[in-house]
């Protein structure tokens, strides 16, 4: 597996845009994004879990119902639910981005992430999709990465090669979190392209068991957002002999779709709103893997957790608390916990109790960027990795901000 | 059911006391305080569900399995939780205040709050429960009631009477909030004292019917702390036809303690660690009250709802969201919001979508102390009501500062 440059248009076939429509008043930030395959895709893609949830989902799921697509266009600054003429805008920009590239609008995906409950203006959408597909290139994909941003403060992408089959297979990546977004909330969208060979059923399922350990392994605070959404594209021009069964060869697609994931998601959480700092949780032999994803989420998912994360204070207390306090069967009294960064690793608590530790030496640790904290649990084989943020001032600045 | 003076010991036969002993260096804080009834009382109590809890927890739970208890030491400073020596510390609190008092050491209800994971050192106690004893007097419960804060701004006691069977019947309460605690964590407790005469079956029946629907309706951080505990005495001496099963007695008595929990409860959420507001969130017509409950918790635990509180901010689609991640079925399309203050109330959603709003009026409502958010499911008659607080700059200054 080597990391190439070029994000989601690494891949052969695949070309990108992105551009300032309008929706946004900030002149200076694009909103509008384009993804294009020059042949038709296999596509899937996740969903968010909350009952509520955006227009352009309802709209994506039915477009690749089919298990195809061919273009994907998002708009940042207005996420499109909560409103009545939700899934008619959404369907609007399907059949706009369709007339321009010339193709179904039943072969879109459409995704919108912003404010809710605003209705969407869908004039600067529409006068800025014929601007975008003339432009569609190689080069795109930085400016499709930016377009997609809404309080991200770095754009997110990357891209990867493979052997296939004896063919090179590229695979790329953009998204945006970051947190449920000023003004209302907003999403995290992940949006995968490859020039791989492979079915639809393969491609979801690859798709689904990637998301599962890497995307749905982040929070920033807990909040599921409504608008939520992961898609993959697979246009088979890497001309691999076609996966359409599990074997090595699906493996090897599997293993940098969840690289490339993971990449994205780590991302994701160090970028989450007002953040400071990454923290990545592993529980080690917990008694199954359910169980030990549901500890490490609720670790970095504590608010009092990310606020000492934010403090630079090893309080393992409060970290044996979220463990404590997860849904599940298990013992405290063999549990573990070690914390370090790239200044080190201390132990700080064992079998459930504290330990003397050096507190300068913890804080210097702390102090880093990216912090791990390590349970081991000794009761299995259970093992799952989280990724979560510190809980700042400027989280709640962000979000308690007034609308304006 | 008139509201009294007095608190704790309000009800006939009650004492209590509170000091600082030094557990806390400063000795301006009351650190330990002692509760007493003259006679032995019926005794009940509920715990925190975490799996992780402290050592106070395992000895109260030994010492009123007998369904009796006299006495209720606690102190603040340390939680004396995952500790080695926690429980035979514990203990050793419970003989001395029983030495003090002339009773069983099975004959006390032992409490600790403040950090966890740290050595309780006995000393202070040791010399403080001599002193505590003799100074135990009706007006104590004011100083009971402060040595058992933590970062509590305000004491929180409450007393009321009814009439039962043809006597008056007084109950007192004193609670301590208020997230978990600087430096590591802490706890929710609450003690209940009354002179009703009833069972200990029908004491705990009614203390946990009440608890369900107001402590446990509560959440500052969504942090289940190691140390929750709400506890009850009832030692009779009002002279009441004995409650020994349900009916107009039990019925009246459920409702004092359902009204006196109700008032701890709103008094801890609007204390929170760092709140500027109380808000409760009561949902209405929801399929059932398990779901009214769950989705008017998840209301008031949204970090992005909280900090929108804090902002002042009617953002519907945070409140809406957070009903959407709420596990169960039911449908979002029915829903309306209505968000209200002394200020006048607005409805901001309705059948699942937004309506337009007067934003300064919003502001103005929300601006108040105390918020109320209403939503209406139409989907059948489980109502119920939670309180937490807002998010702000100094939850994370409270929680993010190094322990020192």
């Amino acid at each position: 597996m080597k990391k190439i440059t070029g994000g989601v248009t690494a891949p052969k076939g695949f070309t990108a845009a992105g551009i300032h429509c309008g929706i946004r008043n900030n002149q200076t930030k694009k909103d509008l994004a384009l993804l294009y395959s020059e042949v038709p895709c296999n596509a899937a893609a996740v969903y968010t879990q909350n009952k509520v949830y955006g227009a352009p989902i309802t709209v994506t799921k039915a477009n690749i119902a089919d298990g195809m697509a061919q273009a994907m266009i998002c708009n940042s600054g207005n996420a499109n639910t909560c409103n009545a003429d939700g899934v008619e805008k959404a369907e609007m920009m399907c059949e706009m981005t369709a007339k321009a590239l010339g193709i179904s609008p039943k072969d879109i995906i459409v995704a919108s992430t912003g404010v809710i409950g605003m209705t969407l203006n869908i004039e600067p959408i529409a006068s800025g999709i014929p601007k975008l597909a003339p432009i569609l290139s190689k080069e795109g994909h930085a400016d499709a990465v930016e377009a997609i941003m809404t309080t991200d403060t770095k754009p997110k992408e990357e891209a990867y090669e493979i052997e296939i089959g004896g063919k090179t297979v590229s695979i790329g990546a953009m998204a945006k979190g970051s947190g449920m977004i000023h003004p209302n909330m907003a999403t995290m969208l992940g949006f995968l392209t490859t020039d791989c060979a492979i079915t639809t059923p393969m491609l979801q399922k690859a798709l689904k068991l990637a998301v599962d350990d890497t995307f749905n392994m982040v929070s920033v605070d807990g909040d599921t957002s409504t608008n939520d959404m992961v898609s993959i594209m697979a246009n088979g021009l890497a001309e691999n002999p076609v996966i359409d069964s599990e074997g090595a060869d699906f493996d090897a697609f599997l293993l940098v779709v969840k690289e490339i994931c993971t990449s994205m998601a780590k991302k994701i959480a160090g970028d989450g709103e007002g953040a400071t700092k990454l923290v990545e949780c592993s529980v080690h032999h917990a008694p199954d893997t359910k169980l030990a994803k549901a500890i490490s989420k609720s670790i970095i998912t504590s608010s009092l957790t990310k606020a000492a994360m934010f403090g630079a204070d090893a309080n393992w207390g409060r970290i044996l608390c979220a463990i404590g306090y997860t849904e599940g069967d298990f013992a405290v009294d063999t549990i573990s916990v070690t914390i370090s960064s790239p200044k080190g690793e201390i132990l700080v608590c064992e079998k459930g109790a504290g330990v003397p530790f050096d507190e300068d030496k913890a804080k210097e640790i702390l102090l880093q960027e990216e912090i791990h904290i390590d349970v081991d649990m000794q009761q299995g084989d259970g093992e799952a990795t989280a990724w979560g943020c510190d809980l700042t001032y400027d989280y709640v600045k962000i979000n308690g901000d007034y609308r304006t």
